[in-house]
């Protein structure tokens, strides 16, 4: 076997500036750990299959349910359940490490214009 | 359903100060996202039937592996894939963000003194 790599977050943020459209830096147990900036509106969705974790990593994330907002700020994460329907906004740019079952759209079961149904490796 | 609750990392790791002793903060398709706080050297160990994620959230983490040894500094990560031997250590304390499958022990295949089998929720 080979040691396994060291991932610095900050360092392969530092490599993409558009935002909406997550990067996977690494894969655990069927996981994906996506990094992403997000900037302005997403869309309302929920995940049939899996679980979504945020943990934000700079700025600061707001994420709509239908019964209340939840402010996240760097330092701070949250596990959104399968099958409950979210919609994260931020007003200024926001880093964000993101964790979804493998393959799983970032849209899952609502696609619009922000889905991305194929994730570049980083 | 209810919405789901924030998790301030630096606030949870503020309720505890001893060492190799992880908390579990939330739960993510089936696996455990833990919180502990390191000083000093762990067991050899390998875990049959979980990948096993590390992010270190403050001060730095080295991990010894058959082959080397990676060092990881805040803001870095690595994902130990399963049944890969490794060994954490530190000179210094430093606080750490950890995933394991639900229920896994923390020595994983290999006892030792410092096995926590039930690990407390934070």
């Amino acid at each position: 076997m080979s040691t396994p790599a060291t991932i610095n977050l900050s360092n392969k943020l530092s490599q993409f500036s558009d935002y909406w459209n997550p990067r996977i830096a690494a894969k655990y147990n069927g996981n994906e750990v996506r990094l992403v900036k997000l900037k302005g509106d997403f869309t309302w969705h929920s995940h049939a299959e899996t679980d979504e974790l945020f943990l934000v990593l700079e700025g600061a994330l707001d994420i709509e349910f239908r019964d209340g907002v939840r402010h996240l700020d760097r330092g701070e994460m949250i596990v959104v359940p399968k099958d409950v329907e979210h919609r994260p906004f931020c007003e200024e740019e926001c880093h964000v490490m993101i964790m979804d079952r493998e393959g799983e759209s970032n849209t899952g079961v609502n696609p619009s214009t922000r889905t991305r149904d194929t994730l570049e490796a980083i």
